[in-house]
């Protein structure tokens, strides 16, 4: 039934209670479209073959970036260019919504403690 | 300076006065994320490339698809597998957001006098 496939961005944030742990919605093609509640500073890092967009769907999130930060509030569309450094936080918990190519990690380049695996929702 | 390129959904359907006329408001490397107001009947059609998402903003979107429709309120989001005819509706207006392959047409295999030129917002 194709009305099983719709996916709705409030209901399913409303499934997640951890913070920083990518869950996927949806593809395009080889494109995920992940949503994730954060709050707190993550890690500096970069994803040197992809772009990274962020839709901010509740709350405020800063992407911090080497030459200034970005300040998202709901409905805010931002785009991290591929290999720049960025470093997300949140002084409150956020709902975001991000969209980027499958296979990327959400630490990027770096790697360690705080590298999730994708999961399904 | 980076807040510059943050763009807001809400803000950008304010500049929207036309339908069926997709705007692009920024990409993810070789996808773009398109904005349009929509009201009445499209057209069928089906992009046998490539897969296409639809974001409901506001508003009420129907995708008629040949084995039945798929109803979308806001924050629904559904993708349309490539190769799958189908016939977006709306009978009031609605703000759509889509993510969809670079140089992807509005109408898809069938072209014709609603196909529309992706312009900038």
């Amino acid at each position: 039934m194709n009305q099983d496939q719709v996916r709705n961005l409030s209901a399913a944030f409303g499934t997640i209670t951890e913070h920083w742990q990518p869950r996927r919605l949806t593809s395009v093609n080889d494109y995920d479209v992940k949503i994730a509640k954060v709050a707190g500073e993550f890690v500096w890092h970069a994803h040197p073959d992809t772009d990274e967009l962020f839709l901010v769907h509740a709350g405020e999130l800063t992407i911090q970036l080497r030459d200034g930060d970005v300040r998202l509030g709901p409905g805010d569309i931002y785009v991290v260019p591929r290999g720049v450094e960025h470093c997300p936080f949140a002084a409150d918990e956020a709902s975001i919504v991000m969209v980027e190519l499958q296979g990327t990690v959400n630490t990027g380049d770096v790697g360690g403690e705080r590298t999730a695996p994708l999961q399904e929702l």
